[in-house]
C-alpha cells in the first residue's frame, strides 16, 4: 500500500515537474518573475536604468549583426574574444526577449544559435595546442563551458519561440553534442574537483534541464562513472587530475573545496570565478529541482560562501590576493553581482547585502535582481558591516584556515589576514604562516598574488607566466620565514598537499585586542614554527599595533629570512645603510633569484627601525633583533628578461647560523602627510624599544616600550592554548597569573 | 592755484584714508563686507558649513592653551610646526572673532600675541644656521614672513578690541621690529626678485597697511633703497640674489618674474606658493590704497595669474611638475582657495571660478569667500573649461613659454605640455624643448618634479635634497635630448639663465590637429634643435597620437639619447631584450649615475615598437630608428644611499656616432583592460609604420601608416612659420602645395 502511494506520488512529482519545464523560462528567470517584473516597469528605478543600459548595450550589439567566426586565436585574440562577448551578449538578449516581449531579441538569439549550430558538429578541435582539456569554440574546455552556462540561459529565453523542428535541430546539432564534448569527451577535464570542472558540470546540468535531458542532468550532478584518468595525471596548473576519493560532478565539487564556513580552498580568486556555475546552476536546479534542495546542500554552504568572499575584500572590495590571484578583482565582478543578488533573493534577505548591490550599481536581470532592485527601492538598505573572522580549510573545516582581524571604521579600517591553511590545489603557495596587511584598501604589506596578466594577449596569450612559479608561488614572495632559502615543502606541490598547517588559538572582535596564533612543522623537516599575530589597541598609538612574534624551534643551525613585503618610500633607518654600487640577485633559485640586493645594514644593536611612507601615511617596523641580524633591502626584477614581474620593494630580516630562534617585530601605521596641505604629522615612531623578557618552551613574553606612558607587556602560552587554564609566570621576581593563552597588560612602573 | 587745489585735494585724500584706516578690519575683511556676511549667516550654505569647519577647529586649538615655544626646529620638527600652527590659527580666529562677535577669540588672539611680544625682542637669531637668511622664530626669514603675513590680518581683525597701550606694546616690541628684521635687517632676504621676497614684500606691507606706517608700506612696494648686496652673491638654492636691474620690492616682484599672461617663470609650484602673498597684499592695498590700482597693474597680471595656474593643472587639479616641484600640489592648497575667491570677488566674476571653488570645498571666510558661496548658492556656477594655451615667459613676453595642448573631455583629457621657457630662476631645471604628458590626470610621460619632501623632518629637514641638483635639475631626468650625456648648458645656472629656447611656432585648439613646435641652440654649442610635438586626430585612433619630431642639426659626431620617462609595465617590445644580469649605472654624472639600466636592446631595424601598460591603458611607442640606434631601459635609484628618489622607470633610445639627424616618434595611448572585468580591448597599436619621406633644411616630411586605412602625412616647414608663406614640395614626382608651416594630410593612395 505505501509503495504504491510513494509510486503515485512519485508519478504526480514528475508530471507537475514536467509541467513545471515545459513553462520556459523556468531555469534562472522563472514566468512568475517575468510577469512581476514586467508589471514593475516604470516602478523601481534601480531596475530600470539598469535594463535600460542592457538594452543599449545589446542593441548596439544587435547593429553590427552576427559574427560567429571559426574559432583559431588564443585568449586575447579576435575569435576568442568575439565568441566571449556571443555568450554574454546573448544571456542578455535573451532576458531583454523575456522583459521586454520584443521579438527582435528573440530572433538575435535565434540566428545566433542557428549560426553556432551551423558550424558546431564539423568544428575540429581548436587548433592551439596549450591546454591539457582543449576546447572547440575556445582553447579550452573551460571556456567552451562558459560559453555554455551562459547560453542555456538564453535557449531557456526564446524556447517557447521556437518551432519543434528548431528545437530538435539545436539540441541534436549544437547543445547535446556540444555537452557530450565538455563532459565525456573530455574526462579529464570534467570529472575532478576543481573549478574547472564546477564549470563544467553546471554548463551540462543546465543545458540538461532546459533540454529536460536527465542523462545530462545525472553527469552534471555526480559526474561521468567511468572516466579512465590515471591517478597521477596533472593539469597545466600541475594539480592532480584525480580526486583522492574519486568523487566527482557538481555536488562533489560543493562537498570537497568549500569548508563548512563556506571558504574555498583555491582562495577568492578562484572562488569568485566559480561562484558563477556553483550558482547559477543552482538557481537552475531550484527552479526547475526543488528536491535537490540545493541551497541546503552541506548545510547551505552555496549562500554562505558569498557572505564569505563578501568578507574576503579589502575597504575597497578588492579580494586579498591568497594563492594565484590577480589583484584588483573585487566584489563588482559580474559573478559577484549575480552572488550578491542570489544570496539575497535565495537567502534570507540579508539588507546588508543590498548597500553592496548598491556599490556594485547592476544587477541580474531576473528574480534575483529584480528582488534586490525592489527592496531597495522600499528602503530596505543596510550598511554590510564587515567583522573579524575566521575561516576553517577543509571540507569538514580540519585543514587549518584564514583569520582576518579588522579594526576600524569601514573605510579606515585596518585588516590583517593571516593564513595557515591547507595548500589549496592547483593554485596554491608555499605560503605557510604568512600574512598580509591592508589599511584604508590600500596594501601594507602585500602578499604578492599571481604573475599573469589575465586575457592579455602579449603576455603569454594572458596565462600564466612562468614567474608564477619560480617567484609568486615561492615562500619568500610572502610574508614569512624562509629557512635556508629554501621553499616550504621544497616548493613540491606532492607534499605541499598532504599538509596543512593547525590555528592554536585566536582572539577575534572588532573591539578591543585580536590574536591568531597557529603552528606549521610541516614545511622543513627539523623546524618548528609558531606565529602569532597580534592587533593591540592602544590609545597613545594612531592605529592598532600589529605585533608579529615568530617563535622557531629547530635543533640545527639554519639561515632565516624573514621578508617584510612593504610598498612606498624609505624615510629613515635606525641602521647605517649599505648601498650597493652593482645589483646583483640576493640568491639563485626559489624566487631569490628575481630579487636585486640593492642596499643592506648592519649595527649589533637589539632593537632597530626602519620608517617608510606610502599613501599618505607613515608606517615604522621595529625590530627585535640578535647582534648579527642583517638588514636586505631588495627589489624584485632580476633574471626576468621579459618585464613579467612588478619592480615591487621588500625588506628582509636576515639571521644567520641560528637554531631555535625568537622573531619580534611591530609594525605602526601612524601620522600622515600630504602634498596639497605639506604639513607632516606624526611622522615618527611611537615605539621606543621592545624587549624579550621570557622565552622558554612554555611561554614568550615581550614588553613594548612606547616613547610615552607605560610599556604593554604580552605574555603568550606557547603550549596549552586551552581558554580556561590558570599559568603563572614570574618576571623580575614578581608572579603574574592569568588565565587562558594569553596576556597584554600596560605595566606602570 | 592748480598747485593749491592738488595740496587740497591732497590733504583730504589723506583723511579719507586715514579715517577709512581706522575702520578696522579693513585689510582682508572690510567692514562692509563683515556686516553683509553677520546678516546673510544662517543663508548661504556654503558658507555657513565652511564657518562651523573652522570654528570647531579653532575652538578645539583654543582648548589646548597657549604655545609660544623658543624656537629651535627645523620643519618637521616641533616649535616650527606649533609657530605655524599658531599664524593658521590666529588668522581664522581673527576671522571667527570679527563674524561670530564672540569675544573669546579677540583674546585668543590678543594672548598669544601678547606672548609673542614678550619674547621677540630677545630672541636671537635662529639656531639652525641652514639658511642664507636666517629668521627668529623659523630658521628662515621666509617662514618669519609667512607668519607676518597671516598674523597682520588677526591683528586687524582684533585692533578695535585693543586699548592704545596694548597697540603701542605689540607694535613697538613686535610687529615693527619684526618687518626690520625680515626687511632692512635681511636685505639678501628682502630686496631681490623671487618668490621669498615677494612674502617678505607682502609681509611688510601688510603689517604697514594696519599699523598705517608709512615707511614699511613704502620699503614694502619698492624695496630698500640700499641693500649693499654683492652682485654675484647666491641663495641657498644657487640663485642670483641681485636682480640686473637692480629692482626690488613688491612692484618689482609683479613686474619681473611674470610673463604677460601671468605665467611665473619659477613655474606653476613656486607661483602657487607666491600667489598667497601676491594676492592678500594686493586686497590689502585695494581695500586701503585703492590710487594704487594694483588690480590693474601690468595690465592685471595678478589675477590674471590665477587663470594661468587654474590651466597648468592635470584633470586632477594638480599642477605640471614644471622646474622644482612637488607632486602632488593641486589647486586644493590653502593658497589656491584664496586665489580662487580673490579672482572671482575682485576680479570679472567668472562664473567657471565657482566650480573650482565647489570642488575645493573650501572658502576664505572673508568678503571674497562669502561672494563665492553667495555665488554658488545663488545658482551661478558654471564649468571651469580648460583650454589649450600659449603662456609665455619673461616680463615682456619674450622669453619662449610653456604651451599646453589638450584633447578631450575635461575628466577625460590628454594633456600634452611643452615647455621651451627661460630658466626659471633658481628652481629651473635644464629642460628646453621638454615635455610632458597626462591621460585623465595621470603621468603618461613624466617631468620627475624635485627630489624632496618639503616639511618631512627625517628627509634633510624637509629641505632639498642632494638628489636635487645631481637628479631631478639635470637633463636626463626630463623628456628631452642629451648630448653627450652632459646636461644642457653644462648644468651652468649661469649659463643657463642667460638663454632662452623659442617658439618657432604652434597651432592650439580644442578641435582638431594642434601642434607647437620650438627651436634650441643654445643648450648645447654647435648644436641645433627643433623639436615638433603634434596631436593628431584620427578616427581610427582611441586618442589623438602624440606625434614628436625631433630634428638635431650639428657638424660634430654625437652620442644623442633621447628619453621617454613612462610608468607601467613593459608589455611587448619589437625588438630582442638583453636582460642585464648585473646591474651597473648608466653612467657616472649628470644624472646619469642614478639609472640602473636593467635591459637593452637593438635589432637593426628602421621601425621599432615598445608597448606598455598603466592606469587601466595601453600605450605604445613607436620609433623611426637608424640602423644602430640602442634601447636603453633603465630604473631610477643607483648611487642614491639614503632611498631619497623614487624607482621610477625610463625608456632611452640612444643614437651614437651621429652628427645631424631626426628623430620621429608616436606615442600612443589605446585600448583599456580591467581587472575586474579581465577584458583586453584594443591592446595593441594601430601604428604599422613611420616613413621619412623628405628631410632637408627646409623640409621634413614623415608618414605615419596605419594598421587599416590611407596613412597620414606630416609636412614640416623648417626655416619659415608665417602662416601665410606658399610652400610646395615634390614628393615621389608629385607636387603638393600647401600654405603656413605645416600640413597634415591622409593620403588615399
Amino acid at each position: 500500500m505505501f509503495r504504491k502511494v510513494k509510486i503515485l506520488l512519485g508519478i504526480l512529482f514528475c508530471l507537475v515537474n514536467s509541467i513545471k519545464a515545459q513553462e520556459h523560462p523556468n531555469l534562472i528567470l522563472t514566468q512568475e518573475g517575468v510577469e512581476q517584473i514586467r508589471e514593475n516597469l516604470g516602478k523601481v528605478p534601480f531596475f530600470d536604468s539598469y535594463l535600460k543600459e542592457i538594452k543599449a548595450e545589446v542593441d548596439a550589439e544587435i547593429e553590427t549583426g552576427i559574427h560567429v567566426p571559426i574559432p583559431k586565436d588564443m585568449a586575447g585574440g579576435y575569435t576568442h574574444e568575439r565568441h566571449k562577448k556571443n555568450f554574454l551578449i546573448l544571456q542578455k538578449a535573451g532576458v531583454l526577449f523575456q522583459i521586454l516581449e520584443d521579438q527582435i531579441y528573440a530572433d538575435y538569439v535565434k540566428e545566433v544559435l542557428m549560426e553556432y549550430a551551423r558550424i558546431y558538429k564539423t568544428l575540429p578541435i581548436h587548433p592551439q595546442p596549450r591546454s591539457y582539456a582543449r576546447g572547440k569554440i575556445f582553447w579550452q574546455c573551460l571556456n567552451d563551458s562558459n560559453w555554455l552556462v551562459y547560453v542555456s540561459q538564453a535557449y531557456d529565453c526564446i524556447y517557447n519561440t521556437l518551432s519543434k523542428k528548431e528545437i530538435s535541430h539545436l539540441e541534436n546539432d549544437l547543445f547535446r553534442p556540444y555537452a557530450d564534448y565538455i563532459s565525456s569527451g573530455n574526462p579529464q577535464y570534467f570529472n575532478r574537483i576543481h573549478n574547472h570542472s564546477t564549470w563544467g558540470n553546471a554548463a551540462v546540468g543546465m543545458i540538461g534541464l532546459v533540454m529536460q535531458d536527465e542523462e545530462l542532468i545525472q553527469r552534471a550532478l555526480y559526474g561521468l562513472k567511468q572516466d579512465g584518468i590515471e591517478t597521477n595525471a596533472k593539469d597545466n596548473d600541475g594539480g592532480f587530475i584525480k580526486d583522492e576519493g574519486g568523487k566527482a560532478g557538481f555536488l562533489a565539487n560543493i562537498e570537497a573545496p568549500f569548508s563548512p564556513e563556506g571558504y574555498y580552498t583555491e582562495a577568492p580568486y578562484y572562488q569568485r570565478y566559480a561562484m558563477y556555475p556553483y550558482l547559477l546552476f543552482a538557481v537552475g536546479l531550484n527552479n526547475m529541482r526543488p528536491r535537490e534542495k540545493i541551497f541546503e546542500y552541506k548545510d547551505g554552504v552555496l549562500l554562505k560562501a558569498v557572505n564569505t568572499l563578501l568578507n574576503l575584500t579589502d575597504s575597497d572590495g578588492e579580494f586579498y590576493p591568497l594563492n594565484d590571484a590577480q589583484k584588483g578583482m573585487s566584489y563588482f565582478s559580474r559573478e559577484l553581482v549575480s552572488a550578491v543578488d542570489i544570496a539575497y533573493h535565495y537567502g534570507d534577505q540579508n539588507s546588508g547585502l543590498l548597500s553592496i548591490a548598491k556599490k556594485q550599481g547592476k544587477l541580474t536581470l531576473d528574480d534575483a535582481g529584480f528582488a534586490v532592485a525592489k527592496a531597495i527601492a522600499d528602503g530596505e538598505t543596510k550598511p554590510f558591516v564587515k567583522q573579524s573572522m575566521e575561516l576553517t580549510d577543509g571540507p569538514l573545516g580540519k585543514q587549518g584556515g584564514i583569520s582576518i582581524l579588522r579594526s576600524g571604521s569601514q573605510e579606515e579600517e585596518l585588516n590583517l589576514v593571516a593564513k595557515y591553511s591547507a595548500h589549496g590545489n592547483s593554485h596554491g603557495h608555499y605560503d605557510k604562516l604568512s600574512f598580509s596587511l591592508y589599511y584604508r584598501g590600500d596594501e601594507v604589506l602585500q602578499d604578492y598574488g599571481l604573475a599573469r596578466f589575465v586575457n592579455i594577449d602579449q603576455k603569454n596569450g594572458g596565462g600564466y607566466l612562468k614567474e608564477n612559479t619560480s617567484w609568486a608561488k615561492q615562500t619568500i614572495a610572502h610574508n614569512t620565514l624562509v629557512v635556508n632559502e629554501i621553499s616550504h615543502f621544497n616548493g613540491t606541490y606532492e607534499t605541499g598537499s598532504q599538509f596543512h598547517s593547525h590555528k592554536y588559538f585566536s582572539i577575534l572582535s572588532d573591539d578591543g585586542n585580536q590574536l591568531i596564533s597557529a603552528k606549521e612543522n610541516n614545511a622543513y623537516p627539523g623546524v618548528k614554527m609558531h606565529r602569532t599575530l597580534l592587533m593591540i589597541e592602544d590609545k597613545r598609538l594612531d592605529n592598532p599595533l600589529v605585533l608579529d612574534i615568530f617563535k622557531v624551534d629547530s635543533q640545527n643551525k639554519n639561515q632565516y629570512d624573514l621578508p617584510y613585503h612593504y610598498f612606498g618610500q624609505i624615510m629613515s633607518t635606525s641602521f647605517p645603510l649599505e648601498s650597493q654600487s652593482t645589483l646583483l640577485p640576493l640568491g639563485e633559485n626559489n624566487g631569490y633569484q628575481h630579487l636585486w640586493l640593492r642596499s643592506k645594514g648592519k649595527n649589533g644593536k637589539s632593537i632597530n627601525q626602519m620608517s617608510w611612507f606610502s599613501s599618505g601615511t607613515f608606517r615604522t617596523l621595529t625590530m627585535l633583533n640578535s647582534p648579527e641580524d642583517e638588514f636586505l633591502f631588495t627589489e624584485l626584477g632580476a633574471n626576468d628578461a621579459e618585464f613579467n614581474l612588478r619592480t615591487d620593494p621588500s625588506f628582509i630580516i636576515r639571521r644567520k647560523n641560528t637554531a631555535a630562534t625568537l622573531f619580534v617585530n611591530a609594525v605602526e601605521i601612524h601620522g600622515n602627510y600630504s602634498p596639497v596641505s605639506e604639513i607632516a604629522i606624526n611622522a615618527t615612531s611611537s615605539l621606543k624599544n621592545i624587549k624579550t623578557i621570557l622565552d622558554t618552551k612554555e611561554y614568550t613574553a615581550v614588553s613594548i616600550e612606547l616613547t610615552r606612558g607605560a610599556p604593554i607587556q604580552v605574555i603568550l602560552s606557547n603550549q596549552n592554548p586551552n581558554e580556561s587554564q590558570n599559568h603563572s609566570v614570574e618576571i623580575n621576581g614578581k608572579t603574574t597569573r592569568w588565565t587562558g593563552p594569553y596576556l597584554i597588560q600596560t605595566i606602570k612602573e
